[in-house]
């Protein structure tokens, strides 16, 4: 069993230690990640300049890169042979709703998933976390299920932990992503220099949070996991617009 | 009508003076697009630092961020009311199949789609292209379209032009995203100063380019129209990751 | 007469098409400058990618990367012969005393001179000016000396204008730098999502702006042109950090 | 005794991790270097977004900037008083003439120099060494004589160490700067998407490498020091530019 481990918060991260710790005993592990917190990066691939492949003093492999570059380049230019699992994180921080589009985390288990490898991302849903204990052995009992019981097709899996202890996670959910409100404004400041720069603001508020959302299992003390699929075709709306455009 | 104008290749970009020009009769237009080249950005969005808003001498406003930097700042910061549409492009070079999950000019249309704004990405389907008349004008006819006659829902189109003239364009199809072989092995090469390095390798060839597809409308000389959707659930999925999950 | 300019400040600059036009009859000028603003840039150099270069509509080329980068992409590997001159500017902003050391406008010019051209950097010494017409017309004239009576050694020129209309100039001053007081604290902020950054501080009042300095020259009205060298050896400390070494 | 060290190769760097175990019983060390790799980054510094300061696992801070960021943040936002040194390095690679204004390793030292603190930047002269060994004696026994016999006036020195054994080094020489031909041309290459790039090239071969030059010393097999000013100002040009200013 060769797992692949990326995350888009840096090879130096804690929940990245703490996800490699928990799968170490499930197999083969490599981890090839970002050199720098790439939160954000969403599925962004660098095209215009070629990248490094580094080791740490841990073993961990780094690359000036984003998540999706980390996990593109293990799979078609470190293996002789495809991974059997991706497994990105342990995020600092829920990819839950809207958000996950922005994800890194959730970008380098996709971009595994596009290579033809089953792919798991895991999140621990809250900014303020320290400890990743409960999140970790979340990850080794859905990895270890899935080695003694493989999925019988291509899966991409989103996986929201609560930050509570063990013993207070009250199960695992089957989710669909919910919705957030618009978000937040820009926020205006001023550098030093007198230059008006605008930060990105906050997320909104969740939206759609209702029965059956990631942010309600969540809320609800539940482990969330959602399969995600990455045809973006609006099948729903192939009628309406096939119409709408006269053909 | 208030148009929001935005692209990934730069607002220097000859793709993006294209779409200006063909739009500035049908409304009120705005460009915000970005300072640098960001192709394959996808929807990545900058919270590490703050973000920069300039002014070119044409008119056109550049920011030191992505494609969906550019659109989340001149929507919540820019701009009083929301504006009626967001188009983004012209590309140059096609975001069609799998590929659109990478696209900076896809996730331009993205962010003003999830802002609560009608949007659509323009892409000419050749990086060898240098004449973007044609497209242009597929661009100003179906946003005047749009204008004319709006679509009742929501809606994020992605548009493939084929690089042909005018008056061989074969007409208008409605699509699905097709896909591609896997990607190639990424590409080894050496620094002058004798470091290994790796560059992402180019797309894999159409894996499924059949009937339906994007590919195959563009190949057969139609404009390719597909309506995305940005709820990545695999809602085809559920049943059975529920049944594998025992919940 | 083959001119090569360059800037700190970006391609798009208007200190940048001020000086394009100053020297435009006094030679063949080609413009190759940075795709963004790289102020405080310094001599850094970009070894861990490859560059490219880029034309805008007016002509002008863009590479993406620093100041150093650009003429030295010029002068090694656009150019049949080496330039007559570089010349680069006008900077919105002083580079005088210590902060020349942190200029990427000098440091554009200290590259052409390390390639064996003479070299000039120009600097309207107030970062709220707005009409570069007095700086030019410096820039215009000094060059055309130059041209009319060549320098009879390598020579790298550091030369920064007084913020007034052409008429106001009092004249010119040969000049040293001066030196600052210890740069202002960092000034700490917070993310919207909650994380301490740091801003790099103001730079601090001017500590020996006394007579002979670029400082005072500027303060009473004069153009103040001081030679760099670019060896660092400090020769006076040669004796005294021997006889420290015992050696 | 409060030592700050920095570098230009990222915390991560062996260099550093050398340096670091070599000065740890001469005093409270603090290590403050860039997150990722930054060689050539020279002087510059961060001006238009703010940095962000983290902790590693091994104590180390990294900073998402240059090395003159690093000991500009240390410095002015870290310590309740200046530090009484800044060591930089342990280089991978020699900093010896020309090159000396691209270091970024030679720059952390610098601007621990500008900001009132004693400065040393270490360089093990190969790109090939794997040994740190005897460069960290070295840097060591320098250290500590500095501590027993402090210089009297501010001082900014430039190390280079050869790669050979301690046994094999044959002493230590007071040097100035040498100098190099000029660099070669950049190196034109294509990206697997067709677009042409430059790589800026190898430095030149050393033009000056004669007697009391930082290369002569290390080619003997002796460590190099060579004091270091930041004054750019070119004295011994000071008349003759007057002259033909006619000032």
């Amino acid at each position: 069993m060769r797992i692949l481990l990326s995350n888009d918060d840096g090879y130096f991260a804690p929940g990245l230690a703490a996800l490699a710790d928990a799968l170490h005993d499930l197999g083969d592990t490599t981890v090839v990640a970002p050199e720098r917190d790439r939160s954000g990066a969403s599925n962004s691939l660098t095209l215009d300049r070629p990248l490094a492949l580094r080791q740490a003093a841990n073993g961990f492999h780094f690359v000036n890169g984003t998540p999706t570059d980390c996990v593109h380049l293990a799979v078609t230019g470190m293996f002789d042979h495809l991974p059997d699992m991706v497994v990105s994180g342990i995020n600092h921080g829920a990819n839950m709703g809207d958000d996950t589009i922005y994800s890194g985390t959730v970008a380098a288990a996709t971009e595994g998933f596009l290579l033809g490898v089953p792919a798991i991302a895991f999140s621990l849903a809250s900014k303020s976390a320290t400890d990743f204990t409960a999140a970790a052995k979340v990850a080794h009992d859905l990895v270890a299920r899935f080695i003694r019981d493989p999925f019988r097709e291509p899966v991409l899996l989103n996986v929201n932990i609560p930050d509570c202890s063990t013993g207070d996670i009250r199960g695992v959910r089957l989710t669909r992503l919910g919705k957030r409100h618009k978000a937040e404004p820009v926020i205006r400041g001023t550098t030093p220099r007198g230059e008006t720069v605008y930060w990105i603001g906050p997320a909104g508020q969740a939206a759609d949070a209702g029965e059956g959302t990631d942010f309600q299992a969540v809320k609800d003390g539940y482990v969330s996991v959602t399969p995600l699929r990455v045809d973006l075709t609006h099948n729903g709306q192939i009628n309406a617009v096939a119409e709408w455009l006269e053909v």
